[in-house]
């Protein structure tokens, strides 16, 4: 007798618990979640570490939106403590004001300034590039040469081993430059944490689906599928794992972190420089644009707000991808993009994932399909944006009263057959 | 087609998670854990709460052994932070040292004293009962009427709901008294935490097992079992459960836990009762046996060592057992021993489950069963003895090669048919 459910989902991440969430409690759908690794929350999963401090488990998240929608989604399931995301960049041995703005300006002349005056500077150095094709061509063409070879060429080409003129424009292009004293990172209107960590927000999604969830842990989506019958596939993991890598792999960049803790003894000699007791680094994060092999430092106690007398400190080492390695970011290149398109089209046209043949023979029909989460749109999102995904892949799902199709978390095309 | 493993264990405490851990690694056996909560490390489960607190999910838990194969084991899997575990007791608007020793000697006559005295006061006020048949007697018989009251009766009856005359001996046999200053509450050679918590240590257990590892959380085994195959199952759920309560509920006493945080700020009035800064009482545990309706006040950052400004009490009522509540205590009288033993002849007469007959099916015998754990044996073990238990089940199961049949985990009997 094969075990059936609703609805398969793959991965535990934001994607995927939204969606388990939501068909759970307002549908009343059973849902079996199954997850990879042995824990939930994805690359957003937090912990406290052996030394007693709360930190994220895969590289910082800085949690932003300009959604009252999401906020107040999220909300059911976290209070938040708001944050200014503090960033600096370390270079020729000083801390400098980042992203770029009139207090960096200032630290550069060595001598206070007007917006006048960096305006007037930055016309100078600027390259004139009327449609900047590429990284290197968009920074060039908003700080010229000087500031682009101090902040940006150093970390682009560590972070992606490939040079700034081979990636999209958007990849430095996101990072503001403001001529005013604006220190903040990002810009929009919401910036906070969930107050007692991201791993507890996950927690209060898997109690608040109730019975209707089973929760598999430590197990491959591909060795499931066999044993269970479904209606519809929520898949949150990596779109060329799905079709079997028939065209190749999808390039990503990977990390390697480091970690490091600090007693409050071992911290009195960091004092001066972090300029707080009980912390390494003067912000949150420090970038390293230079020859080091890092790319930046995370001191996230900076930001949960914790109150705790010991730190951590997380160097960052970006990877290049393989196996036993998580897949962090889709590459932002034409190259990549278009291998990904190849991919897409195969959902677009309908075409059941050979590991889906189980399924028909469970149910007569395929399954039908929903690909969200940044690994199986291989897109950037930030979590608003993956939250925002599922919810809108939910009501699709409950206005066309499930039935089976295709389709994307953002598309509104109807679902085919497969 | 039916998905298939080694080895069924029904849940993910210390007794589950051993066995898995065993299995998988020691000799590569697939094992599916099925956990009807949506985490791992059943009662003995901490987190960090809301507040930054690490906290004892289900009640403090006072690791502690005389056995260093068990220190052993667990410490693959965590460092240790050695405790002294305190207790105090609060009667009559103060705190008492317990157990009673000479120190709570000399608060009760309210001057210093010697061994001696303490002796002398003690045999003149013992009541003489050669065999003591119950808790009130083997109280009563140690310290007499006075010291009974004040710190035994009251508690014992909050706990049990029972009288202690009508409770075996063991429940407040164990513990100590004494005429010396020796304030510790346990007597074990081995008294520490794991240090970074123990679902951190139950986590490291589960990446222990690897990919041979499936993890099923907020799933019932009933569910499961007609879906899977599987050559054995460990079962470390309640016993009766497992047949149906054929023979009626065990009974069970049940705890209700209300938490209480406080900030730094809000801790500077308790300073002068706790005598240390952060903390809101004197001792770890403070015991209640008067009139309020909880048992104890739990401050656990006295033993966890934890540097955190805030600190979280924990007010432990006890409360009956029933649906949705979790069955804590196997009652220690007469009536639930000879109810259990009924259960426990079906195992030793190896009746098969009715909630296996799927299993029948599928493998054409009756998949062996173990039983192992404090909910599956009916008794109040420790730690440590349930994982002593599971270690000397798993070399039962080892040294007969797996032969299919049914067993205690602290049996040496050979496996019969089913």
């Amino acid at each position: 007798m094969t075990w059936q459910f609703d609805y398969l989902i793959v991965g535990a991440g934001f994607a995927g618990l939204t969606m388990a969430e939501r068909l759970t409690t307002q549908c009343g759908k059973s849902c079996l979640v199954v997850e990879k690794r042995p824990h939930i929350g994805g690359n957003a999963a937090d912990r406290y570490d052996d030394h007693g401090v709360l930190v994220h488990s895969y590289g910082p998240h800085y949690f932003r939106t300009n959604s009252p929608k999401i906020v107040a989604y999220l909300s059911q399931f976290t209070d938040w403590r708001p944050v200014d995301y503090e960033i600096l960049s370390y270079a020729d041995q000083r801390y400098w004001r980042f992203p770029i703005n009139l207090n960096t300006f200032e630290q550069l002349i060595g001598r206070s300034a007007t917006s006048d005056e960096m305006e007037a500077w930055l016309a100078e150095h600027r390259v004139a590039i009327p449609e900047p094709r590429n990284s290197e061509e968009v920074i060039l063409s908003q700080v010229g040469p000087l500031l682009y070879e101090k902040f940006f060429k150093g970390y682009t080409l560590k972070q992606w081993r490939r040079q700034p003129r081979d990636l999209d424009p958007s990849v430095c292009g996101r990072i503001p430059i403001r001529t005013n004293r604006d220190n903040r990172y990002l810009r929009e209107t919401f910036q906070a944490l969930p107050n007692a960590g991201y791993s507890r927000l996950f927690e209060r999604m898997v109690t608040a689906c109730g019975p209707r969830l089973r929760l598999l842990l430590n197990t491959d989506y591909r060795e499931v599928v066999p044993h269970v019958a479904f209606r519809h596939m929520i898949f949150s993991g990596p779109i060329d794992e799905l079709y079997d890598y028939r065209f190749g792999s999808l390039p990503y960049r990977s990390l390697r972190f480091s970690h490091q803790s600090f007693t409050k003894e071992q911290l009195v000699d960091r004092e001066p420089i972090s300029g707080r007791r009980g912390f390494w680094q003067p912000a949150m994060q420090v970038n390293y644009p230079g020859s080091e092999a890092f790319t930046r430092i995370v001191e996230i106690k900076h930001a949960t707000g914790q109150a705790c007398d010991n730190t951590t400190i997380v160097q960052e080492y970006p990877d290049d991808y393989g196996p036993g390695k998580e897949p962090f970011y889709p590459v932002p290149a034409a190259d990549a993009t278009s291998l990904f398109q190849q991919y897409d089209r195969l959902v677009g046209a309908g075409v059941v994932p050979a590991c889906l043949q189980a399924s028909i023979r469970h149910n007569g029909v395929a399954p039908g399909v929903s690909l969200i989460g940044r690994l199986a749109t291989y897109r950037y999102y930030n979590m608003d944006q993956v939250v925002a995904m599922a919810l809108s892949e939910f009501d699709r799902l409950r206005s066309t009263h499930h039935t089976t199709g295709h389709g994307h978390g953002t598309s509104d095309r109807l679902p085919r057959a497969a």
